[in-house]
């Protein structure tokens, strides 16, 4: 399929030509659930990115940043359907209906949520919901934050020394506690590296669980806010020390947390400088 | 920065308006750790199909499609990394070197990765030998096929009715063997979903140790494989099953094992029909 493109064009027409691409099909009266990325731009795939410049309703997350959004089709209806971490979503319905009347009214609907639609992001909810009133829809996955903002920091999320798992889980449930089914103990073991979404509320309680399951106080633990927009700030601690640093007020949010021996590997591989380029 | 893009442009200048952005700059004797994604071109960020563009040198992995490559600069110099799952990969080493190799010949060097480099990739082993030889490094993430490869299968990773959690984890060592530093009973409880990858070939024995951990033989247990390609196929079965599963010798590889109830959505949300398109 791409095989002219190789030959066909030079440098400055890289994204040029893809406008002669065919992508796939954006059908009114259906929807597409995209993932934005964790935040910089030029993290979003290059059908999210088309679908952007396609859709005629836009409903997106308080965490898809200005930059994102100037790459909407300019004609499109932006709606906010803006939730943040640790408070309740009474709106969660009312998103649905959005999007489901948006479609019914025969528009190109896409629903843009930071980093990826599945992972923490309720896109298998809106997807059912979709799918109950047969709604047509595609999934658009993004760069979740839990992997690319890591990387962001100079933190692989994954090590050949260090470990052949990984864990992901939230730091707070629905009712905005911390999760009530999530096995403590079996989590302090299951992986070397536990990566945490909106998990600074309780980051001290969380911190305290793990060393009471047999976690090492001295673990490292880092907070990335902000991942890969120039904005992005590090903290480093300890899970001896995590709630000391949950009780500061100034760790800027949305942040995602990382436990485990991962971190170390920041020392050498811290390469963002940040504000170079909105793009990434 | 974009705010102009809205204003000046129009559909069929959707992609040609970002050879008119700044990017962040791919300077000679660098080298950029790019994640492919899952499969489908369409899913690279656009940073990452930038960087293919701008490269001298591509070093690319097995699991990296013809139609990705075909994005790359015409006169890049195409170098094949080929590594494939379960088998010893002596080869890292050299791949190492060519990198540093490249990047003191002051080439713009590009390592091309399926999924995301981070995420059982080995893009941090990678970084770290550049950043010994104080060769500058930029890591551009992808869609890890854990996520968004479950996704094209209609199967969302996470689900507030089922999992607060989600653990991922390689089904094999270096050496090729199940990995033995996996704490299996804590695996098996500490994430309802359990992604695997290149675990096809000990998936017998690890679907063993997940139900002798406790896990019920009849818990849902799924392979997809190829992902988001338009030969995507997959494969449903439990926990009992999955030695017979594992026995056949047709299913295509790469694949990703989900264990866990979230393939049950799968039943309403199989959205994919792969085939429509090479782009997604």
């Amino acid at each position: 399929m791409f095989g002219w493109l190789r030959r066909k064009f030079g440098k400055t027409d890289r994204f040029a030509r893809l406008d002669a691409t065919q992508f796939p099909r954006f059908a009114p009266g259906t929807v597409w659930l995209v993932g934005a990325g964790p935040g910089a731009p030029g993290l979003i795939s290059l059908l999210g990115y088309y679908g952007l410049g396609e859709a005629d309703t836009i409903v997106y997350d308080a965490l898809v940043g200005p930059d994102l959004l100037a790459m909407a089709n300019p004609r499109a209806e932006m709606i906010y359907a803006g939730k943040r971490g640790g408070k309740p979503s009474p709106k969660q319905a009312d998103i649905t209906l959005t999007l489901i009347e948006h479609a019914r009214a025969g528009k190109k609907v896409l629903r843009l949520k930071g980093g990826d639609p599945m992972m923490f992001g309720r896109g298998g909810e809106e997807a059912l919901a979709l799918a109950r009133e047969s709604i047509g829809f595609r999934i658009v996955p993004g760069i979740t934050a839990g992997v690319g903002g890591l990387a962001y920091a100079g933190i692989p999320v994954t090590h050949r020394d260090t470990n052949h798992a990984v864990i992901f889980l939230t730091g707070h449930d629905e009712k905005g506690g911390v999760p009530q089914a999530v096995d403590w103990p079996a989590v302090s073991t299951a992986a070397p590296v536990i990566v945490m979404y909106m998990a600074i509320k309780h980051l001290g309680s969380i911190a305290e669980k793990l060393v009471a399951a047999g976690r090492s106080p001295e673990d490292r633990l880092a907070v990335v806010s902000n991942a890969t927009l120039p904005s992005q700030s590090v903290v480093e601690t300890t899970l001896a020390d995590a709630s000391t640093l949950a009780a500061r007020t100034d760790i800027p949010t949305p942040a995602i947390v990382v436990v485990g021996p991962v971190s170390r590997y920041r020392q050498t591989l811290d390469w963002y400088t940040g504000g170079e380029n909105a793009l990434g």
